[in-house]
């Protein structure tokens, strides 16, 4: 689980890199989070050799992985998936095999994208609630015990009622992630208004200097603000 | 609990009603679902008369209702409210006193207009992931497993994916509870350019003749269509 | 042309009033801006009087006004429009029959509904070319030579770069005007999210204390502002 | 004006390309309508010789190249640029200079993002119109008569009426451009929902198969449309 894409390159095709041992009969997982156009890269670079590649990031982050509860999002070579099972047992919860290189990062993508227009969704309401004279600390209790009712809104939601917004995802992220999941709806003709409204209001937030803050700061966006001319 | 607002009217104001017994020492509690200006009219006629009154509409349908498992929120005078509360223990599992009365029915509002925007994110993203060569039935595992899991992706995915849209909650009722939410948000000066987006979307799903389908039927409209000129 | 729907009631109806003196062979013109409800109710209480109605709202304000060059938009009883044509061709510099009471406070409503999406795309325009790089000036020279010049992107453009908005059509009547427009497709289920985008953007401008400004003020909606939290 | 930009490269850094006698002195004036990345890497092989180069992309399509009526949209060489005038008066009939290279291409990303959101707010106009019993013809007549008639409403509107989306503007071309002024905004935080909703709603055109018509086809997506399933 390397930290970034070029790192991820770099351990494989660096000098003393993964690639000058691979060879027919072995295989590469790389459970770092990248964008599927570098896991591609990696694969052909392992695949040419006569390698195995597997990509595999996981949903979940620093709780999860100390408790064994990830989710793993495996996609590529579907023998050494299997034969990673009994690993992938022990780190997370549950493993998906999810078909060719690339779409264990789009699973990443769509899965944030609906994040990200649920949090507008949930922070409109807290708005309106608190606009219209309700007590937004009661619309969280009312929305944990019904049909919506999820861990998110029951985690952020006390926080974001006191302005806290230290970020466990930062708002530039998934502002970058719905803006790679609208480019991969464009590509295939899929419209998506209501993300795309999503994605305008973290812009919004960006412009407001809230990129480093948590995602949650969507939230700002929908406060009193006094124009500055 | 009475079907509409003009039952709720009536059997308080016509000929042997609630209002020619009502005085001084009684209260009248109202379970209806109905919208804030015929709860304030019957509030009036109730407290004209020296009676006590509570709106106290529910959240759950048909089997929390058999249960006792019903999330009942109430609003109007504090004292019936506190007397009130062993009975609600029974019908319910939970609650609430919300203030003046009008804030029941809000308070519906605002949840039915999360739910509206959350629906059509999820559909949004069940489209984009079978579009772009995942498996959406892998997509609603992966959300079961993650922070915005949710009883509504859980209960209505599945069916959604065979599309089948039998009414739970019609999207025609939705789409009217998201465009009262939009109008009281108009009130207040609060913009909500995300369930602005998705009310579009339902009034796309009332325009393709799925007004009477479950609201869930909005998935609809991301399909690939023909036009028909 | 009176001033509100309260005054073009009071005249028809009160004491002494249009009401009193119409019967067969009588025309009534009211030339008046109101909802089409206010127009429709004059209409029932002139033609229950044997009486003959038109509605003739205009387009264009004071400058149009002084020097003959109005707009005309009738509805209602067509030979009262024809006989009245000779005045119009005076009032304005074309008339419109539009077919039954109503249609010209609805055509009006289309209109600005139009011009409010307009006034949006305009100011994204000049904040875009602002921010990267251009000069939003030399964007006005360019529009008004292509495709999409018009009066208004000409007219309100320079005031708009110099932060001048001095109400010619104040933004919460423009506001009213979109809400009321998206109420109608509503009514004929046409979803309209341009429409819709715009409204949240004018409500969102309302919510910046600039309802008493021109509508061209939404423009401020896209500038940069610090959060107050 | 050459039709691409690997044409537009070719001719400059192909064997007997304009590279080969470029040097102190001399200039090169690219009129093509490239994007911002190939104009900037022509400059600088041109500019790495010694020679001055400008980039002049025009607005207009055939019949006003035919008139002498197109607009120049130049940028880079200021030096240049004054020198070309003469020439530009004669093409053109107005040229401007917009600053550094790249400023003519993103000049045109602004322009057709406007013209794209007015095409929107336009159709949603001509189908509100029409479903809530007016006449669009009478539309476009109000409408040209008023703030904001415009040549792309009186051109394009008798057409759309009548179905008939001959390209002169492709939709899918409208679209990258949205795509591309988007991107643009999200670089530099600027939030623009009446865009993206527009870019939206050219999307649910392109998965209706209508890319290869006229850009105002979008109006297409606004019908009464029967679901598949």
């Amino acid at each position: 689980m390397l930290s970034d894409p070029a790192a991820a390159l770099s351990v494989v095709l660096d000098k003393d890199g993964v690639l000058e041992q691979i060879c027919g009969g072995k295989g590469y997982i790389d459970m770092s989070t990248v964008d599927p156009e570098t896991s591609c890269k990696i694969n052909e670079a392992i695949t040419s050799k006569g390698g195995r590649f597997l990509e595999a990031p996981v949903s979940g982050s620093k709780q999860p992985a100390e408790t064994g509860q990830l989710v793993i999002l495996a996609a590529g070579d579907k023998a050494l998936y299997e034969a990673a099972i009994p690993a992938f047992d022990i780190l997370g919860k549950k493993s998906f095999f999810l078909g060719q290189v690339g779409n264990g990062a789009k699973m990443k993508l769509v899965v944030n994208m609906i994040m990200g227009s649920m949090m507008n969704a949930f922070s409109e309401g807290l708005t309106l609630a608190d606009r219209s004279g309700l007590n937004p600390h009661d619309l969280l209790d009312v929305l944990d015990l019904g049909a919506i009712a999820n861990p998110m809104f029951k985690g952020k939601g006390p926080a974001m009622l006191q302005n806290n917004y230290s970020p466990a995802f930062p708002l530039k992220h998934q502002q970058k992630d719905m803006r790679l999941a609208l480019a991969l709806g464009d590509e295939n003709s899929v419209p998506m208004p209501v993300a795309a409204a999503s994605n305008e209001a973290f812009k919004k937030a960006r412009s407001m200097g809230l990129g480093d803050m948590d995602f949650s700061a969507v939230f700002e966006t929908l406060k009193v603000l006094k124009h500055s001319s």
